[in-house]
């Protein structure tokens, strides 16, 4: 017996899996090319090391590694970060600085399968790098948010939620936390939204910090909105100003609805250096829409050079999920414009020849490859999605004209070959007008 | 220091890269739609079982492969097929037949390495499943040459070398060749046009064919042309039949000038049942542009079910490698409709908003997020492609205006921004009639 699921947590895309995946794509893609982004693509296998470099220690558990027969450490990317590192590092000079990049990359890791997890998903990455101005921040949500808008998404659906590193960092040495245990404590925090407070506190205290300091940082964290924080006494710090300065950017380009401020967001990865959001749908009723931030020590780190960058990764499995449970969600339908078919082998040819000429026209043509009566042709056009069916019958070829068929309104006529082109244009012309 | 390149035998696509590729993949995508393919993807990661349970040795050396965390035996797939025949096996009643798919699938072999040799390569599939009819690969070869000609390549570029697998192994059988040692010969016989006769000989001879077999194997190799086909001894039999109906359909769709009849394609892959094909640039400097053929028994094999099918395989190498040598063969630039700038962070939300009021009638910005004079300006809107160019100064936005400067002509002059969507639109439009 042949198995014929793919391999776990791995997807098959048919068809119309494609069809649906493609309104995500086509959102992302036309979404970066408004916003004058580059496209890359990375290999999907990475140098296991260049991974490890950029990724905190909860990843690098979960990459698929091998060995390559020269016995050199290969991997499946968890992520497509670290090879944007590497190609903007390579050629110097070749690249224009601020490069706007993105692609759209599967990436893999080897999770625990649960409801809506999976091994491997595509995510839409765009990245600003070498730009320390909050406009490259601003660019890349308003970038984001144009991909909703195209998925017919607006800010009564998806909410991003907005926070900043540095104000985490300045809470936590109010706090008298030292700098060196800020990972760890953003690694629990990160988790706040997926276990309950008592679990949180053991998990803190158990990070060594006292009783009293959890408390209020917990409290801190309920801060929720700019007002509120512009009211506590991290208010008037400088990562606060820059958050005030992307919400007025973001209002005076009327997306600020979008967006609200949130103390919780965290975002584990120890990287990020600045302003960090995190999209949600509002009923929060899914995991993360999309995510990222800034990032201005990566560059150095990875490859000595001082780019301060802001980044997204915006992923398909979560938002595919949010428009299937929408009202009017439908499954797209195969299609193509005409099948062409014949009554017997003695008419394949005449029949190759008639789809080959509508496919002059750039009309999609499916040729029936096996030949039949009429009715088993026109249920086999109907399975296949076509607006219109071209039969190729004995007595019709000897006038030198083929059935044309309507397979919406079932009319069928006889029409001349010759003048078969322009009658099928006019046909898929009135269809796409009805 | 950070290693630049990516792992050996894999790309990197910068994006001028990924526009050169995409011509062949729009290319590969529109001919594929034209002929009503639908398009389906498979994981690029398989399990290693089936891959093997398909593939012939030569290949399962071949593959990459790695255990998943449960022990699991993966691979990056080395080809597609397999998975073609699970997915298609895949939901019983799910599917139409005869099914048309295709698909663009990242394909991974660990090769030697050599020139033009790569580990990794986007392969264009189309398969036709379910017809036995001599239609099928016709209509396949006319999806090739259409993708061919949406390249710019015709008859005097590429060539289509058409053999018949079952001539071959009329031709063994002749010989006194059991069918049991057809394969082991099909193997070696591929290497023909590779190493020198006199080595092929031995290795013939290696396989336990006597000497005088060899030479009366070599010469009716030798073989031509269908007119020399029908004039020997094998010119009556029905894989012969076969080869004059699929010429006979090519030239009543004249594309017959791309194709000829060639006893020394053999198609090392020991599934091939029928028709099969090469397709090579005619001066024959470069590998294979394209192969495949008839595989009516690798169904019944891996699923049980009885589905002749046909299939075509075309990488992006090659045929890359093809185009880029050609006269008049240019590299392409990037290119945006518009770059905005401004003079300083003051003017960063002006610009912003110049930008998204573009953007809203589908016009491509990139935002300079870094502030510059106007000449650093130009010089990176000239550096990034873009055909116009919209910097907001402080003594226009006085006005209520911006300067607005056409990069190849280098004319500038103020626009009001309430004007400046249409006035974008008008020289875009302008520039692409010039």
């Amino acid at each position: 017996m042949l198995e014929t699921n793919p391999p776990k947590g791995l997807r098959d895309f048919f068809p119309r899996d494609l069809l649906l995946r493609d309104r995500v794509f086509s959102a992302w893609r036309s979404a970066a090319e408004l916003h004058g982004f580059l496209r890359y693509e990375a290999p999907v296998v990475e140098s296991y090391e260049l991974l490890a470099r950029k990724a905190g220690e909860e990843i690098t558990d979960q990459i698929y590694v091998f060995q390559d027969k020269s016995g050199r450490k290969l991997a499946l990317r968890p992520e497509v970060t670290p090879s944007l590192v590497r190609m903007l590092s390579a050629g110097a000079g070749q690249h224009l600085f601020p490069a706007k990049w993105w692609t759209i990359a599967q990436c893999f890791r080897y999770e625990k399968m649960g409801k809506g997890r999976r091994r491997e998903h595509y995510q839409w990455n765009l990245d600003i790098v070498g730009a320390a101005s909050i406009l490259a921040e601003a660019w890349i949500l308003h970038a984001a948010v144009t991909a909703l808008g195209r998925l017919g998404l607006g800010s009564d659906d998806i909410h991003v939620h907005v926070n900043h590193r540095q104000l985490l960092a300045q809470a936590l040495h109010e706090l008298g936390v030292p700098e060196d245990g800020h990972p760890a404590i953003f690694l629990i925090l990160d988790k706040k939204d997926k276990i309950p407070e008592p679990a949180l506190v053991e998990m803190l205290l158990g990070a060594g910090m006292a009783a009293p300091l959890c408390r209020r940082l917990l409290e801190m964290m309920r801060i929720g909105s700019l007002d509120e924080l512009q009211a506590s006494p991290l208010g008037q710090s400088a990562p606060a100003g820059q958050l005030y300065q992307l919400f007025a950017m973001a209002k005076s380009l009327e997306f600020d609805k979008f967006l609200s401020f949130d103390f919780g967001i965290v975002r584990g990865l120890a990287y990020y250096t600045g302003v960090i959001f995190e999209a949600y749908d509002v009923p929060r009723k899914f995991r993360a829409v999309f995510g990222g931030g800034r990032y201005d020590t990566l560059f150095q780190r990875l490859a000595g050079t001082d780019r301060p960058a802001v980044g997204l990764g915006f992923g398909d499995v979560v938002i595919g999920e949010i428009l299937a449970s929408r009202a009017g969600f439908t499954v797209p339908a195969l299609a193509v414009d005409v099948c062409v078919g014949s009554f017997d082998e003695s008419l394949t040819v005449d029949a190759f020849r008639v789809a080959s000429q509508l496919q002059q026209r750039g009309i999609k043509v499916d040729l029936a490859v096996a030949v039949d009566k009429p009715r088993k042709f026109f249920a086999y056009a109907s399975k296949r999605g076509a607006a219109l069916a071209v039969f190729v019958g004995p007595d019709e070829i000897q006038r030198q004209s083929v059935m044309l068929r309507n397979m919406q309104s079932r009319e069928q006529r006889e029409v001349a070959i010759a003048e078969l082109g322009a009658n099928v244009l006019q046909e898929l012309k009135g269809r796409g007008e009805g």
